[in-house]
């Protein structure tokens, strides 16, 4: 009864969001190494599909585009699955078109593999090198569009947070960015909370400490009232 | 009911490992290169915890040492969670004293970096390049104990897998080994089901393709009778 009710509330509350579409990306990348071995990250997609979830309650029609991630699909949100950030680029490239808001919320991972190797490595030495690539950077893809989306990356840092942020933000041409201190307990990859500030050019607000959908409530009331003043 | 019927059909059922201690392994292990991100492979976990399922089923008294993975602990079984293969081999050695069988079913990682950055690197250039070392061969270390156990590897495989399977039998001094070859569909590390052959020094043994519970439940009982001949 009382997830009913909060549901009800969700649904029954304001919509700055109506009638905005929303594409997004969740949870981690997977580079594979060969068909058995791969690279990723701590990303659990919480915060992403709290993100989509909370988007659909506010009035947007939503398009996750999701790492492999242990996460049911947020009712009324439209979910693509991915596993390499190539993958990921292509799936947002495809839905890009007519999006009024970008949110980057995917750790893509930086570097790939040079090689896939068709078969299992087998192992031999003592040591081995493992040669990477640059991925491509989807957040700065989706910045350079014209016309684009209102675009929305995320820093997750473990030293130094604010600085990286806002080099982020200006270097990739960002409206905004949710910056969170990976380092600390209980927030980031896989916490239920999250302590984010957001930056934008000549701005900043800090989320305090709440569980990711609150986090995402209040994340996307900002980008609202950004859109609002545009 | 069906569920339940099968559940008491196992309870009922003989106990060819009644008084026998197993311990094993399941899963993937993951491999840090920095605080977020990380090595790892396509193991699921699902078989290592089927055969622990199925040797409490048969009498035994079961330790299961698990990488990452998204499976509830089989009723009975005393679960130690681990993260990388050094972790593993640590709590391996720990719980070896007094055990009867060892069936190492995790995907350890063969390699882990050199370095592991306390912070998270930052990206920087084109390429990179990761140096590897090996990991502890966690099978090979049981396998070298006096006292042993009765020690039972998986040879996961891409491409000449009797070879592959036989050659590691004999060079880790395995008692046993079930060799899956995981190019194949709806079989090995995702999949529900699985077609394991066994070998053992003079002989081998088919276990056709069928569910993962079922594969688990004859390769327990091909063990106890080796155990039984001992």
């Amino acid at each position: 009864a009382i997830a009913a009710a909060t549901v009800e509330a969700l649904n029954a509350g304001p919509k700055p969001l109506a009638g905005k579409k929303l594409l997004l990306t969740a949870g981690p990348t997977r580079e594979a190494l060969d068909p058995v071995r791969f690279m990723s990250n701590h990303s659990s997609g919480k915060m992403g599909f709290a993100l989509a979830e909370q988007a659909v309650a506010l009035g947007a029609e939503v398009t996750l585009v999701s790492g492999p991630v242990s996460l049911a699909t947020p009712a009324g949100v439209t979910r693509i699955d991915v596993e390499s950030a190539e993958q990921m680029l292509e799936a947002v490239l495809a839905a890009l078109p007519g999006q009024d808001i970008f949110i980057g919320c995917a750790a893509v991972a930086d570097y790939r593999p040079l090689a896939v190797a068709d078969n299992k490595i087998k192992k031999s030495n003592e040591r081995m090198v493992v040669e990477l690539v640059r991925n491509p950077d989807i957040l700065a893809t989706v910045a350079q569009q014209q016309p684009r989306p209102f675009t929305v990356g995320f820093a997750a840092e473990t030293d130094n947070v604010e600085q990286y942020a806002r080099d982020k933000l200006a270097r990739k041409g960002l409206d905004l960015i949710a910056a969170n201190d990976v380092s600390k307990p209980d927030q980031g990859f896989n916490a239920n909370h999250n302590a984010l500030t957001l930056y934008w050019a000549d701005g900043h607000k800090s989320l305090g400490h709440s569980d990711k959908g609150q986090q995402a409530r209040l994340m996307l009331d900002t980008i609202a009232d950004h859109l609002a003043c545009q």
